[in-house]
Order: structure tokens, then sequence, then C-alpha cells
């Protein structure tokens, strides 16, 4: 790792296969590029026809250049370019750096040569990046590997950001978007079709360069996320927050992802659970990827989500408060002398309650904010601070609103962000370093994100304890309900009181010993779905009703030709909700956990949570209470609220369970759970558990 | 109404009371605009310390004018405004526009102020704008009442939209933002504190004025519904759109609106509802405002939903069918013909199902927008167009990209929106006339409410069928159910079979005729809510449970201390599904419907739509569609379909009732309405009507 994280972000030397005079070109941009910005390695470029090229002396192959270089860029398409892979890897180039296309996107004959490739390379130790890549780039080193025509439009500046994507274009307008900001970049690194090394691996990479203050990553697909969780675990460490975009999220976005490069769909919910479990903050596209950089790099950590609302329009704070809401921001109740200290400072017209109008007085007193905004920096109530200018222009001294907003953020510490859609007002406070925004859902998006992903950074990482390996039958495919139900019984967790009867007289006995009333049920592991088979009796309250229903169901598994594994006699349960917990090994993922409102509508109403484990109670607790079922759960319109730390324990322990078993239980699907009030449990009423070889 | 729309916005002349010299001043900014904008009337300054102001002759007072001005805009403060006002009136100024602030926003003492220069001025049958208002502003007519900074940011155009608002900050805002985007302004009006004319007032009028094509309003309370309910049938009568902010969306907003202009609270689901009805687009704030003006000024049209994406980036193909997807429009299946010239044109790399991926072969053959968009045109499966162009800059011909886009835009007729976040590409297809936006979101957004909205204005305004007033008893107050039953049941609802008893033979009588199982149930218009109180048995299957069960249910009245209407017996219903229709009278918006999930928990889980009568079932069909519950309607799991026409026949039939008894029906609450599979019908198992005095 080590070795690649040199030779693709620090090389000591660097061939261009197919370099061209012509700065425009893919082939003479990375030489331009890094001549401009002051590489200090060695730079070979190779191209048979010309014995200088930028100044730089020429070479017209690989076997030529005085040296092995360390990575190498390759220009060239179609078989010269897998020819030039070959010949890196035969020398001991380090890493190669693919930008040619016509590979895995266009087709299983390109994906084969994109095979060939990464075989090649990896017989030979060599890392691979792309093809199909507009390549890396690092303003650190000057290591600029990359064509993008955006370091030309927008020049680059070193700087504490860093963006790693599979795409080049996402790339490209991350940083332009960033360096619109006025933020340094110094990383800005595509993968394309990630035939070798994918987002991860550049985002481990950039993790361990320590001037790195803010990572960036756009992905389409979620390769390796052992990789990802661990770069994430690393970044935590040393208090790199990650916001990631995750493109693909609806069926049709994933369709295009498959053709854009070729990846697997991921499914979404579960990336939203996998990115939550590491911390990384998912947001929905490279505009929100540069919109909170400013508050992360200035090390916003606000206490709480009280926000203060400023503005010299009244309306401005009536939709500031809108979005507030929205945006699961509280505004700020202000103590009694903050509102006599700021009615003293206010014309009496303006409003010193929070929102704070300071109106068009500001036309005529420029001070306002220099003797506003101190007032506010006493106040505990405070957690943040959003000013939100939508009139200004002639008249207005601009330049002193954003000299006092700046050295108001600066004395009081709290995050302070402004919104101004006119540009010649945005520049000036984003000049004086302020957290500018076009309007207020932008800058109340990023303070509300900002604080969130604080607040889950801050968090310990959840421990996974150590479960033994649960004693599993050998064989794959579903458990019927008993064997269901005592696996989890065995791990402690709360089922429903049973038997399991083979003959009416033991379902007889059965119901004397539970007494009723009972629920009779055929248990057969050809037979998951009971009920659509008419296999379930309800309520029954007497020996006589038991044993005939028995009778029935023992007789009807025969008729269905499915094995007689038994008849449930089980207590009623009365609940007062029918929840549910599921979970299931995701092909990428791993073990992934579902809780939420259960019963037989659960698929169309789609009201869960997931989770990726290890997790424990209180983050189900804070995810059910999440759920359109929250005010349920809650207790309302008379009824007590349920148990929903039963539930969570529920959850926990499916957690447990799944990942003891280390890949044997393939799912678990209890629903219902029926909850009762809070204090009074949860019960596992119906079960179904199913098993994978054992490999 | 037609005098206020000259005097307030064609004025012959206007006198400035409190002019100033100074064109930054407010008391010289209208005289400095007008001037500049070529307003033809006479303006009269009045300034008692001047002669000559601004290059016009100044007056003391509007005494000594040599005529009465049609308006009058008033500048000074405090008593004088009140003073200036009284003037205005007694001489018989048509329209006095009050910049003046200090009034009903700054507590009950402002408030009667301003109240008494409202009475003055309708005492002599003059229209007062304001207090506190930037003013009105016509750049039809030069008539610039406002002292705006933003005229002077952004030089006015004349042009076909305009903009009404209570906020002038939000006024300017609009104005801005339009103007950024090079669309022209005839109306910017700002009505302040509303003590007369609020921005119905000023929307009727604007709508009058034949060369506006694009009406945008901003509002923090719905002062006058009816008249904008006028305004909106006139606007669809002549294809004029109008687009709406509503703020105090929530809580907090709302009562930031509350301090910001002392408006009262509009519920906001209702006002959502309203507007809907009458055909007026809601969007979230200012900019949401502008962003979809190019398209409306354009008139797009699109015939459906289905959305081809171009981009040069195949990332953005994937973020774009992601955006797509959330905002409810489809991705267009190309037909094979399509795809087969597609790929004739495009590079093998290059992706030719929809979105279609362009790729960076856009950089070497600057002709790709040219030969591809015109294939899309002969496609009957697009309705509309978005290009995305994420990475642009030095060696991509923009222009010509511009060129061919508005090309075919042209000749197509298909909407076409681009997204491009460097303003040095956007501007430049800005220029070319193309509607193009930052990102993704908002041209898409854009795109999906041209096509909602046009779809909505071109249904037909639903008709009321007027119903006679129903036969009501006289007093006031809460029926009891078996009166509410009765009520309904005469409206040919369908309620439930039900006997309304008082005596326990009478209850065994009804048993016996109805026959099992049935409902038992007090009937009082003292206890509207029985089931707290343990007055409902539901599944009694035989005679003597029915007496047993009237008997202590007729004496548990007694003990109450309340009304023994009787006791109802009715056949127990077993629906698939427990739904409400609900009706109320708001007091700003009169007769409202609420339909959807009912039950127990209807209030916790508040999944029900409102709408505004009249509707028909066509639109509540619509309305059920977008809960929650909707896949239980349509039938999941193996459960029918459920009788979602009948729960939609008796919410019209609700919603005619309300309308008809004329304000005498307060309100009506279903609850549960049970429903049955496709066919089988609804039956309102629970009623409870309240009644108000005739006044």
């Amino acid at each position: 790792m080590t070795d690649f994280l040199t030779a693709a972000l620090a090389p000591q030397s660097i061939a261009v296969i197919g370099a061209s005079e012509n700065p425009h070109k893919i082939g003479g941009r990375p030489i331009a590029y890094m001549q401009r910005m002051g590489y200090r390695g060695k730079l070979y470029p190779i191209n048979p026809s010309r014995r200088e090229l930028q100044g730089l002396a020429c070479y017209p192959s690989l076997a030529d250049l005085p040296e092995v270089p360390e990575m190498a860029i390759v220009i060239v398409a179609g078989d010269q370019a897998i020819a030039a892979v070959e010949d890196c890897a035969a020398r001991g180039v380090r890493c190669a750096v693919v930008i040619a296309s016509g590979f895995g996107e266009t087709g299983p004959a390109g994906k084969a040569q994109q095979d060939h490739m990464r075989d090649v390379a990896r017989a030979a130790g060599m890392r691979l990046v792309g093809p199909n890549t507009q390549g890396l780039a690092n303003f650190g080193t000057g290591a600029i590997a990359s064509f993008s025509t955006l370091f030309t439009e927008m020049p680059p500046a070193d700087g504490p950001v860093a963006v790693v994507s599979q795409s080049g274009g996402m790339a490209a307008m991350a940083y332009g978007l960033l360096r619109e900001r006025g933020l340094g970049v110094r990383h800005v690194h595509a993968t394309g079709n990630e035939a070798d090394v994918g987002v991860a691996d550049l985002a481990w990479a950039v993790a361990q360069d320590p001037e790195v203050k803010l990572l960036l990553l756009y992905l389409e697909h979620i390769a390796n996320p052992a990789l990802l969780a661990a770069t994430a675990a690393h970044a935590r460490a040393r208090g790199l927050p990650i916001v990631a975009v995750k493109a693909g999220r609806t069926a049709g976005g994933a369709l295009a992802a498959s053709s854009h490069t070729g990846s697997l769909a991921n499914e979404d919910r579960v990336v939203d659970a996998f990115l939550r479990r590491h911390g990384i903050w998912r947001v929905r596209d490279p505009h929100a990827l540069a919109l909170a950089a400013p508050g992360y790099l200035q090390g916003w950590q606000p206490a709480g989500r009280r926000l203060v609302i400023v503005s010299n329009s009244g309306a401005s704070c009536v939709m500031g408060a809108d979005a507030a809401e929205q945006h699961g921001l509280q505004i700020a109740t202000l103590s009694e002398a903050t509102r006599r200290e700021l009615a003293a400072r206010l014309p009496g017209f303006a409003t010193t309650t929070n929102p704070i109008d300071i109106t068009a007085a500001l036309l005529s007193n420029s001070g306002l904010f220099s003797e506003v905004l101190p007032v506010l920096a006493q106040d505990d109530a405070a957690d943040m601070v959003f000013i939100h200018i939508p009139v200004s222009g002639a008249g207005y001294d601009v330049e002193r609103f954003a000299r006092d907003t700046a050295t108001f953020a600066k004395a009081s510490g709290k995050p302070v962000a402004v919104a101004a859609w006119q540009e010649s007002v945005a520049a000036v406070f984003r000049a004086a370093g302020v957290a500018t925004y076009a309007n207020e859902h932008d800058a109340l998006g990023a303070l509300a994100q900002i604080a969130d992903h604080m607040a889950m950074l801050r968090e310990p990482l959840p421990q996974a304890e150590a479960l033994p390996m649960p004693a599993l039958p050998g064989a794959s495919g579903l458990l019927n309900e008993a064997d269901s139900l005592a696996l989890l019984a065995a791990q402690g967790l709360p089922v429903v009181q049973h038997r399991l009867c083979r003959t009416a007289d033991a379902a007889r006995a059965a119901f004397a010993e539970l007494g009723g009333p009972v629920a009779v049920k055929a248990c057969s592991r050809d037979v998951p779905h009971k009920s659509e088979h008419g296999l379930v009796a309800l309520n029954l309250n007497d020996a006589d009703a038991v044993a005939t229903t028995f009778t029935q169901q023992w007789n009807q598994l025969a008729a269905m030709g499915a094995a007689q594994d038994g008849v449930l006699v089980a207590t009623m349960r009365r609940g007062r909700h029918e929840a549910m917990v599921g979970a299931h090994i995701d092909p990428q993922f791993g073990p992934v956990v579902a809780v939420g409102d259960g019963g037989k509508y659960v698929e169309a109403m789609r009201d869960v949570a997931l989770l990726v484990p290890p997790f424990d109670q209180a983050e189900v607790v804070a995810a059910l209470g999440k759920l359109r079922i929250a005010p349920l759960l809650a207790g309302t319109r008379g009824d007590p609220p349920l148990d929903v730390q039963a539930l969570a324990d529920v959850a926990v322990q499916v957690g447990r369970l799944i990942v003891a078993a280390q890949g044997r239980i393939a799912s678990i699907d209890l629903n219902p759970v029926l909850l009762s009030a809070a204090g009074e449990g949860a019960t596992i009423v119906d079960a179904l558990v199913e098993l994978k070889d054992s490999e």
C-alpha cells in the first residue's frame, strides 16, 4: 500500500506514453501542467516522432529512457495502450495511469482487454489506474497525471481538500466548485473503469497525507467496502471528515451507472446504512460536496442544533425559519438579557426575538451587524448563526458587514453561515473568510450537515461484542419455524411460548400446558409462508378445536407433499403493535439488519430502518424515532409508549447472531415481533431463518 | 378596481411627499428612477425646504401643486406620514403608497395608527398601498413608486414578467434573479403591511395587463382568497401561469411571519390545497420563482414526462437519471431506429441508450450536439430534453453547442433545459436563448414543474354541482351519531345499516332484523367520543347480549349525566381497510375536505389528502394515489384492490354537502369509512357532524 501511495501520488519519475507538443491535447496537458506546477521529479515524454517536446527531451520508447520511471501515463489508444501496459509491467514501472478509453465501458470484448491489462499488471506487481480515467493530480508534489480541462479554467492552489472520484467529470467539477469558493485543493484523482485501483485505494492513500483536512468522494459503485471502512476508521481517528456522493441511487440511475463504467448495482438503502455506520456523510451531488467544505475547513463544531437567524429582510426571516425546520434545526430561544440588549441597539420596528429582523435600517446604520452580533456571542442558547442579506447594493457598506461578521465568527467560535444571492455581495463575504451561500437552503443545509456529521464522529465507534459461533444444522436452506425459534431462543431472544407437536394428543397436552387462547400453525421447512396456504389458525380456546386443527393441518401438509415437521401450538400474545426485525447478508456489504413496522404489509409500506452491525440499542432507538410509526411507538391517542427498548434489543441480538454465524446464516425474518407497552417487552411470534452451506 | 388599476399602475401624475435631492436616499430614488425610465406623467416632488429638486420644480405641500395628483408616494415618517395620508384623502388623491414604516409591524399602537390611515383612505375612496412597503414599480409606464436598491444594481428592462410580493426584499430578489437570467420584468410591486391593498389586489390588476405572460407572487398570508381565486380564474382563461411562494410554511415560519407583518397564520396544508385548486403552482422560495421562468416564457408545453438526458459526462448521466426519478420524470425509452442513428453518429464507447453519454469525444468533435439532437427530435418517445455539460472550457466550442441546442429547441418545439455550473459556459447558452441552470436538480425541477403545471391548467375547472340546502336542525353544536348518519343517508351517502333503540326490546328487535354480528353503541350528543368511555361493544352475536349491552350503556349515559338519545344497533361490517373522510370550514379558505387513511391513529399518522371543493372523483383518486397507503389501496400481498372509487365518491358527496350547507355545517368526521374490494363499496361506520348557528 505504501509503495502504491508513493508511486501514485509522489512519483520520482514519470513517463508520458503518447506525449504531445500541443498543451491543449490530452497527450500534452499533463506535461504542461507538471511544468507549470513545478513537478520536481524526472519527466519523460515518449513519442517516436519527436526528439524534443514542450522543452523536454523526448524518447522513442520506454526502453530508451535513462531509467525505469516510477509512473507511466498511458495516453496511446487501443492495442497500443495494451502494449504499453505490457511494456510497463515488464520493465518494472510501479504505477500505470491508463487514460485511454474504449475498454470495459464498451462491452465484453473491451472488458476482456481490460482484464488482460489488469492481469499483466498484477502479475508484475504494478498498480493500474483506469483505463478510461482522467487521471491523478497531486498539487502538493506537482505530479499531475491528469488531462482535466478545469486546471486551465480555474488555476490550481494547493490546499487542504482531497477529491477522489470514479468519474473524471465529477472530480473536475468538485475541483472547480471548490476553487470557485477560493478553497485550496491538493488531490484530484479519478479512477475511471477501476480495473485495479478503485476509489477506496486512493481514498486510503490520500487519508495518509497529513495536510489533507477534508476528503470528498464520488462513487458509482462501492467495490471495496472493507478498504473504504478501514479508510473511514483511520480518518475518524485523525479527525478527517469524509463526505461522499454515491450516484446510482435510483433504479434508473443504477442502470445508467452500469452503462457508464459497467459497475454492479449496490442496494441504495444498504449503501446509506454502510456509510452511516462508518461516519461517512452522504450527499446528493458534487455541488453538495463543495457546499459544506468551508465549514469543515473552519472546524465548525456546533454544540447543538439551535440556530439564530439575522436578516435585513423580514421575509428572509420567515423563510429562514421555514428552512430551519426543514433541515431539522431549532430556532434558538434567546435569553431576556439578550433581547433587552438587542432592543437597545435596534430601531423600534425591528424584531428582537429570533429570527432577528434588523430591517432596512441597515441602510442608514452600517454598524448594525457589529452591534448585534456580539450580543449573540454571549447567549449560550445560540449554537450557530445564519445571516441572510437578500437585498444590498449601493448605499450598503458590505465590506464592513463582512468584516464584522468575520470578526464575530472568529471571536465567538460559533459556526456562521451567510446567504447572499448577489455575487457582488457574496464575493466580499467570501474574501473575508466567511462561509457564504447563494440561498438559505444551501447555508442551513451546510450548518445542519456539519452539526450532524460532527455529532456522528464524536460518538465512539460501536464495538463488536464477539459472540461464539452459534450451533447450526449443517445443511443449507430454510429452517422450519420450530427450528428457527429454537435457534433464536438459544441466543436468549424472546420467542413466543410454543410446543412442536406430532400427534393430536400432543397438541391437546400443549394446549393444557400453555392455556388458551393459542395459535396452531403447521410446521414444515417446505412451507415457509403458512398463512397463504390456510395453515394458521388463531385464537383457539378449547382442546377439541386444537386437536381437530392439528389433524387438519397435519393431513394438509401430507396432501401438499410437504415435510411433516410437526404442528406448532403457541400462546396467543396480544401485543399493541406488530413490528419486525430482519437481517440478511448483502453480497457487497455483509450483514445488514432491518427493524421497523411489521405485519402483512411490511414490503408495501416500507417503514423500516436499515443498520449495519455492530450497533447498540441507542442507535436502534434513534433510527426507530425517524420512522413514520414513531408517534405510535411513542404512545398516542391515550395508548402507552411501546417497548422500543425491547425491540431495539432484539435488533441488536439479531445483528450479533448473524455476524457470529460468519456467513452460515443467510437471512433472518422475524415478523411479527409483537410490541407491548414500555417495560412489558417484545415477543417474536413468527420466525424464518435461512442457512447457507459452510464453505 | 379599474380605477385602482389605473391610479396605481399608470397614474397620470405623482406627488412624492418627502422628496430628496439625493438619488441614493429613499426620498430621492423614485424620482431618479422615474426620470431615468421616462415616466411621461407629471412628477411633483414635495419638500418645503427646496424650490427645485433633481431638476424638477419642488413644492412645499400638496396644497401648492397645480393639480391633485392621481398617486402620492408618502416617504415622510410617523405622524407626518399620517398627516400626509389624511391630506391626500381630503384632496382626492386616488392611490397613496405609504413607504414609511413603524406602524402595524411594531405592535398595537402602530397598528391603531395604521388602521386610522386605512379608515381615512377608505372613507375618501382612496386606495392605500403599505405602510412599510418598498412600493410599486411599472417599467411599462415608467411609474416607479419604489425605492428598491436593485433597480440600480441591475438595470431594468421592460418585459413579460410581473412580480407581486408582500415583502419588498423578496420582490427585489425575484426581480434581480430574473434580470440576472436576462429576462425582462414589467411589474415589481410590494404591498408591505397591507392595511388596504393586498397581494391579491395587485395580482388582479397586473393580470389585466395583456403584456404580462408570467405572474410571480410572494405571500406570507393569503388575506383575500376570493380575489386571488378570481385572479387565478382570469389568468387561466387568458393562459397566464401564476407561480407563488407562500412563506410561513412551518410553525416557526408562521411565528416569524406574524412578527414580520402581523399576519395571521394560514394552515399550510390548506394553503396547498387552495393553490392547487386554483391552478397556482407553489414553490419554496424566490429562487424557485425565477428558476422556471425561462420555460414558461418559452411556452413549454411538454406532452408528457418522458425525458432524454444528454451529457458529455457519464457520471452526469447517472446523476441525471437519479434526479429524474426524484422529480417524477421518466427516462424515455428511445426507439430502435433512434438508437441505430445515434450509434452511427457517436464513437463506439459512447452510450446510445438514454441517458446518452456522448463522452469526452465532444472535445475532438464539436459537431456532436448538432448530430445527436436532430435524431431525438424525430423520436416521439421524447417529451423533453436535458443537456448537462459539467466539464467544458478551452478546446470546447461552446458557442457552437449553444447554437445547435437553440436550433434544436426551436425546430423540435420540445422543452430543452441545459445545466452548466461554469458561469462562462452557462452565459453562452443563456445568450443563445436556452433555459440554462447551475445543476441538474434546478433544470429537472423546472421541466417537471412546467409539465405538471401545464397539465393542471389544461384540466377543465371543476364545476360546482349546485345541491339544494340540506334540511338541518336549527341548533348549533354536535349532532349525535344517529342524527349524523341520518343526515348523510338523506344525501345518499352509504352509511352502515343501523337502528336507534330506546328500550332493550327495541334492541332485541333490531338484532333480529339486522342479523348478527352487530355493534352496539351508546348515542348521545354529549358523548362524541364513545369508545373512550367504553360505550362501544363490537361483534355481538346473540339477542341476549345485545339487550344486556343496551341496558348497560343506557344506564351509563344516565350515570354520566349525558343525554340519553338512544343506543345504536348496527350491522358489523368487515371491511378490508379503515379509511376516513372529513370536512371543515377553514376560517380563511372555506370548505376543505380530507380523505385518506382512517382508524384510531389518523392524527398521528397524518396520511390524508386535503382538497378544496368542488372536485371530482378522478381528482380524489389521484390524491389517494400519492398517499403512503396507496399500495394498500391498489392491492398488495394477494389482497384485491380496494374500492377507491367508492371512497372518492364519499369525499365528493361530503364536499358538495358542506358547500350546500352554506356555513351551517361546521365539520363532518367520518371515521372509519370501511373500504371493501373494488366494486364492493365503502361504508360509513361512524359519523360526527357539527352544526353552526344560522347567522
